[in-house]
């Protein structure tokens, strides 16, 4: 079963936004074994939305489509699916009473005919009930093919996949499982392992899909495969992994469902009993932020800081100035100190520490754009690594994320 | 002059990743005047390859493609574009001794022949060198459209874009300039604003487009126009945002090209030569990662202290544990009383600070999931407010930074 996602809006294609819904919703579908073969992201012009219909129901047998159904006339959603079903505009009841509900408990003005007309749906269309916003989903067929409508605001569209869309999705249509194993690797460059895994490759069998995914100093290899049983795939699946685990064991650092690391450190932590703490210089507190952007965070971290300005250092965590004087700021010695510090200003079990040079200028040390020290305080010492991450702020601060909570994982395993 | 973009990969349709890439190619196409009027996420399938190739030259002078371009057997694009151009590969000198080159410095093994097989190029195509990759970019032509192709790598990506893409499509098209103001509102919804500047939009110009951009609390308003000569499309908007000045310039907040909230305000504290801290509770430290995410924080930014634990409080920033037992530690004056502690600690000018429930559920205060207090202490003084964010946890997080920015920004341009 195929499915073509159009995302509808101007703001994508000039590249004011990052088109995230997409990505939300290939998600949900890939969960209950439906295949996305396209996304197309186009602008609110009736007929460019009306051929890109027309070409989506020649694959697919789900369309689903985001945006374009604000009260404003930039929308046109709505209109153009009434010229594209053949079908006209009738207010709902029922959707005009959930209207009405959001203006009285969180707008406090009076409607305007503008916000009425979102009550306005095809008359053959089931609507979607959105509960966090004024503009309906809508659910219509044409021959094979469903096509939903819903609006481009991330949390109302994300609350109508969940509650609405996937449900009737799964009631209507038998689908097959589809699952995907990702190995994340660590050491060797994609094309070595390519070489490593040469006959494995060409012997996988043909419902097997392997696929190379480099990113930031490592290589996450996945394996997919689809069909009507569960188990029959798992078995599949690990029979293959088993083979991997043979030819690059070395260097498989771990296996990866789609959770971030964050994730997994977050959960690892709260089944260990243990606590967190951070001291962010060139990672600017994102080592922090990503910790507390997953709920339940506070069963385990206690806190951090960002010591950005090297005075900073010194002051509120108490980092020697002879040692800064000695090593420079950008250290072994004052990435473990700041690590130490922390941990003992926050009471924790773990912390972790960040000094480094993120460019695209040098700032208060010699070292390189580029040069990161990284800070483990364990409950039983303390230790430092020395990485170059390349010369692209952006990247050194993300492969340095990334590695803290790589460095973290492996600490916190052992305890 | 459109464009189409298609970004190839299995992982951005089963939302394993989130597709960044288009985004940026767009911005900068429209900066140089060249429409995006489709952007396409198809998997790494010949046949789909060039399906999407022959639909988008129907419509597009340019078209760009990332991805698919490793060293591995998912990769196709390569062998994709010879049966497109019916071309055939050959090893390009130039490209192989840049690999070579790439492998001598950075990589620190033997070349295999995998690597060795990313110098070969489709004959006609002219090659566009990727300084921080093996895999080339291409640029080759078919009647009146050009075929760009670039490697998924979004650093490399990027670079090629600004040094060799855009440079080169610059000297070879004559191109409109396209211009957009964007409107920062506050205070009105989407359809209220509409009604108010009906005629206002009733009467614009045909060739003056504007879009309505509700997002986290208010809305932006969106003037596009393209045409040869900058300064008359200037002066066409400058004209009706002095009209939209008239009509709503009570809610207009600021202007904004696509600055980011987190570059004006670093700006004005950099223009202002005043420093900043933050104290985080609820934010986690994303206000703190905003800031230094922007090259050339350390002007300004002082640093940080995330106290997510209720007792951090107390024992780091110092907040005195009767005013938490008396107020809750969700208050505004335990908000106040962050933004002091931490500016006196950082000895900074100016300090803001969060304290919240970001759900989804209740911590160590009674207050409602989506409540928070923002704090901000100035040169004069110190002063809270109090926020309802909703239920959404990712979404109290981000207004709640959002808001800060905002509340900032206000706050510097006083002093």
């Amino acid at each position: 079963m195929q499915a073509h996602i159009i995302t509808i809006g101007d703001e994508i294609l000039i590249g004011q936004i990052v088109d995230t819904n997409s990505a939300f919703i290939a998600k949900e579908l890939d969960k209950i074994g439906i295949e996305v073969s396209e996304i197309s992201s186009i602008s609110d012009n009736k007929q460019h939305i009306i051929d890109t219909l027309n070409a989506a129901r020649k694959h697919a047998q789900v369309v689903l489509i985001t945006g374009g159904l604000g009260p404003t006339k930039d929308d046109v959603t709505k209109y153009t699916f009434c010229e594209f079903f053949k079908d006209e505009l009738v207010e709902d009841a029922s959707v005009l009473a959930n209207i009405e509900r959001i203006f009285k408990h969180h707008v406090g003005r009076p409607m305007l005919p503008a916000n009425r007309s979102q009550a306005l749906v095809p008359s053959t269309c089931t609507v979607l009930m959105n509960q966090n916003g004024t503009a309906p989903g809508m659910w219509m067929k044409m021959d094979d093919t469903v096509f939903i409508s819903m609006p481009g605001v991330p949390f109302e569209m994300k609350a109508l996949m969940t509650d609405e869309v996937i449900p009737r999705l799964q009631k209507e249509y038998s689908r097959p499982y589809i699952l995907h194993k990702t190995l994340q690797t660590y050491g060797r460059g994609e094309s070595e392992i390519a070489d490593t895994i040469e006959d494995f490759e060409n012997n996988l069998p043909s419902d097997i899909k392997l696929a190379y995914l480099p990113a930031l100093g490592k290589v996450r290899l996945r394996l997919s495969t689809k069909g009507p049983d569960r188990e029959v795939l798992e078995q599949k699946l690990g029979e293959q992994i088993a083979k991997l685990q043979e030819l690059i064991g070395d260097i498989i650092v771990g296996y990866d469902d789609g959770e971030l690391i964050e994730v997994v450190v977050g959960n690892l932590f709260k089944q260990k009993n243990k606590t967190l703490a951070v001291a962010e210089s060139c990672t600017g507190g994102q080592i922090a932020a990503a910790i507390t952007a997953i709920p339940g965070a506070s069963g385990y971290f206690k806190g951090g800081m960002v010591t950005y300005a090297t005075h900073s250092k010194v002051e509120l965590l108490k980092i020697d100035q002879k040692l800064i004087d000695e090593h420079s700021v950008v250290s072994a010695p004052v990435a473990e100190a700041m690590a130490l510090a922390v941990k003992n200003w926050y009471k924790s079990d773990f912390a972790v520490s960040t000094t480094g040079n993120a460019g695209p200028s040098r700032g208060d040390s010699d070292a390189d754009v580029g040069t990161v020290f990284i800070g483990i305080a364990t409950p039983d010492g303390v230790f430092s690594q020395e990485f170059k991450m390349g010369s692209q702020r952006e990247r050194v601060i993300s492969k340095s994320v990334n590695k803290a909570f790589e460095m973290l994982q492996k600490e916190i395993l052992k305890n």
